[in-house]
């Protein structure tokens, strides 16, 4: 099974962070097949980088779709994920959405933490699009500056088990989400000093993932994800629009 | 004062369509600034379409918002709106939330009528984002192809009314937004053939829009709607890299 | 274009305010008819002073509803105002309606901030009346009593705006409605003082009602809030009487 | 123990069904005061008309609550009720909020049958401020007019019989609520004929108010549901006035 | 009117604190019959626990509900109410369930407040099974150990007020519930200490119970509340094999 | 990897096809570890049965915890799930919980389809129970009365399948979940003949139960979902008590 890592954001310091976490956790069988966006922000972390980080998605998939039998776009907040779903044939998962979904099995209800307190709207918005606000017990962030992108994951760790622990307490959290890629693999690595279930995104993404390819659903042929009719479009990129005009290569025909 | 109307949309057939039923309703002193984008689809229908038209509607403000007192991003289901009303200074209103907010002074319930079924699934989501569920009878789309977007208003009139008439009868519906881009001035043409009031997107967003111009909100400068702060971009059009960069020309540097 | 602003509240000095900040924003076409409750209490502040000026508003509009084009029920917490919907022609708006509405397009969330424990009850059925709990970060008052209404605004200013500020800091609020109707035009002279768009309940109703009007929206003639059929009535105002006996004065029978 | 029986309806004809009704139920030891409305309309039935009912049902506990241990306003819809809650220190019951809740302990989901569609938009309003839409299968109403309200039960008791049947068949309706002060009584007659519990709702609010009699629960002395500050009004009846302004007769003041 | 009070904890004393609690507010002619779970646990205070103290309420129900008019299943939590509810004929009342909707009609919003943190995430999933989460101001427990289940009423005493004092002044709650069986009567004991409504479970279960048994709902005999077909059952109880296999003795065929 | 596959009926034909569908999506590596109800019920169907089989479900894993790596809970409606949670070290996944989760990541409104209106009321509360109603078109069943549960499956697929195309072209459903373990497998056979994914409960949970396994999570030592403190049981089966006891075995001291 091959399953494509898709980071929307242009940082290839958080892909290797990404895929160190997901190699981790993969079935021996799995390949992962990592790629970083070509174009876009270093780090979505608001709704207008998320505007950018969902075309950049849509281009990734469109350009890599092919030859893998599930794809993650591979930031938390899922950027392009409902318009993946309708347009690719393979199973896509959001970060996100994998670690929440993730959550809901280990407990009722679960808290997200992460780094920055500006991805906390972004990350709201996303807990609605996915119909689990009365599964969550709140959204939190650090607050102040970190240093680099690169290394937010180990110059904040020890806040960020405090945090986990504080909202354990106060909050009547179940299960705890480190949420953001830059903190791939930080769940494992502090899973000791939190007194309830840690969830890494793109772990859990990368167990949804390998359920779904091993579960083939079909591709829905009517309703809201079938794929949608050919369409002329300008001024994107040309795999997408190869995509959204029908004009699959021979092997993506399905 | 001068109100920017952004169509999202390839297709001036549709700006057109807008103009006129913007002109019926702005205030004597109000400009309207049409703009039809250079890029992306002929008409936003699905969720992968929203994603392409969200990046060309903040490409489009960034081109030219400077200037114009307002913004509205002229397709039903508002791509990109959250993502704008970060990055720019002036207010900002999508169509669709512009019509159910109306609505919600002309009744309890509202009910979503547009001329093809496709459209649904990304109206729903639309809904949900602004937190409307309680307010909305449903949404309800004629079923069957229509032949052309620019006449579909035309074609479809008779059906519309039909559906908007068993719409109130069997979901107590209150108002009727009738919904999507090119139907923009259908309301007035056939408000007497429904016995509810009928909201009409652009024009209820030009209304918004010159209300939200008239009381002069401050931008906010801390929280979830501050400008986020510089971030190096690539890939993306010229001015929104320069909105997103802080490399704002002179004149737009508030 | 002429707009009645319905004071329910018997204290003129309350009208006073309102007609102040609402002719700071008004249309320059725009006639704001002032109307003071002739009887009821002083400041409604309660669930039983909203009975009591739901009553009053329905008489004041049966009053003096004929030849203005639309009215504003100017009191936060719009009693009668689903009864006034049903009864009269015109648009009607209410000033806790029209807030609520107009920050919900200016960010995600808005706080309600008040002068008056007393009044947060009542201000949170309201909010649930228009169906907007998600969409509010709170309701949120100060504490203490305070001298009179009429200097209430200047009395608490201070006070006031250091709510706001907390409450923007710790309620993750994007937008602040400063509520009552004695706070009106406060939020014009604190605007700089608070971080993110503050609105004033009337202005936004008078904007509100200036949309409705031109927009012209029919009366319903179905449903829920068409006019009620004729019904006898006794023990109440006789202008009341007349309109729910269908008894209307020539010009006012449409 | 002596309840008071408030109908703010002013047909005595409806007082003698919520008499007869109340009466069958009622323990042993408990004396049911009846009181029909002094002005108002005959029958309530829209937004507008509750306003007026609302009123009406707070000038006739200002002028009966004194020596009687508990109070039913015999509407459905509950005009005044929470105004009621704070004004007057004996419990206040709500004929539609009693049924809704006894509802409650006898299935999952209730539904709530009436004669008139008329009724429906303000019982959805009265469902809300309850809180309990998710208990509810839905509000039904038959079609077409009645002629007289004295005899509608009789007259539509084959056609509410037969809407009760499709609802429980259809809906999913674990009860069956009939509802209107002119149903009254007619749960009793019809129960064998509907395969799922009925509930009457001066039945249900009479066990309510003798249950709350019963257990004697504190006035709030603080919090939203105290007895209001004394404050002078004007234009409202006698009674009601001297309780808004704490002009109790000596044998009230507790 | 008999009454089976069952306790469907192990714990004797338990049942003598809910016997004289009940007693201080029954109807004259109600004769109550308690019964103490004659298996299971001492006190149910997890969702394991709930588990096994559902089956020991529908055995208790199955040996005793021949002969009594209504039944109360004495834990707060409400353990196995649905499925006796299905089961049983007469009424089944739920003593979270009945205090929950008695403190509805006394206010907006009621707290749940107990003495043992374990409660709390049962309690949640209580309240929401209810679909009461919009009523509730929250549930709060005292936090550390306590010394005995059969004075803990009495070392937590002071406490307890303190703690419901607390959640009025800061969560807004109009009523506060005094939750877990081993509570019962404190809130008669505490009433002058704390500045809104008390409710006691088992106080309001008892007036619930009495006022169903008295309007005699009629079973089901369709739908989701009916008895169910007969089915052979192993491995359980006696009296609850003969009820699920309709081998009901002759007295108990209805 | 071990997993327990408990079915909590007593029919060992529905274990058989729970077997047979889980074996054709198990990982290589996966061995699956049958057990069928010893006691109970032979089909949970009603509140009452799932009662008596969160019991046996909790006396299963008691029995069978040690030496597996995680467990499901094989029938839809996951009785005793949340006690199970709570009570033992082990991933437990539920079969329903599994299929809704699942299906999020293939849509955005799932229908649930069952051979049996019989099992509607249990299925709508187990929605509740996860909190996914926002995320549901409708759960909705075969009317009328199946010959036996070993052979529903076939006797009734052409009825199923009419019915899940009804719903997809009525009620707008992305996913479509086959629902009960009696249907375990029939997803595979009739995926040709709906046009939208269909979910197949046991196949879901196998793969959550892989996932949870292979992720590790921690066993929460604080909040909701850590092991409750050693109490003393009577009248429970031996392996239960012990585990409720903190009396296990010396290899399951974890």
């Amino acid at each position: 099974m091959r399953l494509l890592i898709a980071n929307p954001n242009t940082s290839a310091t958080v892909t290797d962070r990404l895929m160190a976490a997901a190699a981790a956790v993969k079935a021996p069988g799995t390949e992962l097949v990592p790629m970083t966006a070509p174009r876009g922000v270093p780090y979505i972390a608001t709704r207008a980088d998320a505007v950018v980080g969902a075309g950049v998605a849509l281009d990734m998939l469109a350009e890599a779709h092919e030859g893998v039998d599930a794809a993650v776009i591979a930031a938390f907040g899922d950027p392009g994920l409902g318009g993946a779903r309708e347009l690719f044939d393979i199973p896509v998962v959001g970060m996100a959405e994998a670690a929440m979904l993730t959550a809901c099995m280990l407990g009722r209800s679960f808290a997200i933490v992460t780094f920055s307190g500006g991805l906390v709207p972004w990350y709201h918005e996303c807990l609605d699009w996915n119909g689990l606000r009365g599964r969550c017990a709140g959204i939190f962030a650090l607050q102040g500056a970190f240093t680099s992108l690169a290394d937010v994951q180990e110059e904040k760790e020890a806040a960020l088990v405090d945090l986990a622990n504080r909202v354990v307490a106060e909050h009547e959290a179940d299960v705890v989400i480190l949420a953001g890629a830059p903190l791939s693999g930080l769940a494992q690595t502090v899973r000791d000093r939190v007194p309830v279930p840690l969830v890494d995104g793109i772990q859990a993404a990368v167990k949804q993932a390998e359920a779904l390819a091993a579960l083939k659903p079909a591709k829905a042929t009517t309703g809201t994800f079938r794929r949608p009719a050919a369409k002329t479009c300008t001024g994107i990129s040309e795999p997408l629009r190869r995509r959204f005009e029908h004009r699959d290569r021979p092997d993506e025909s399905r």
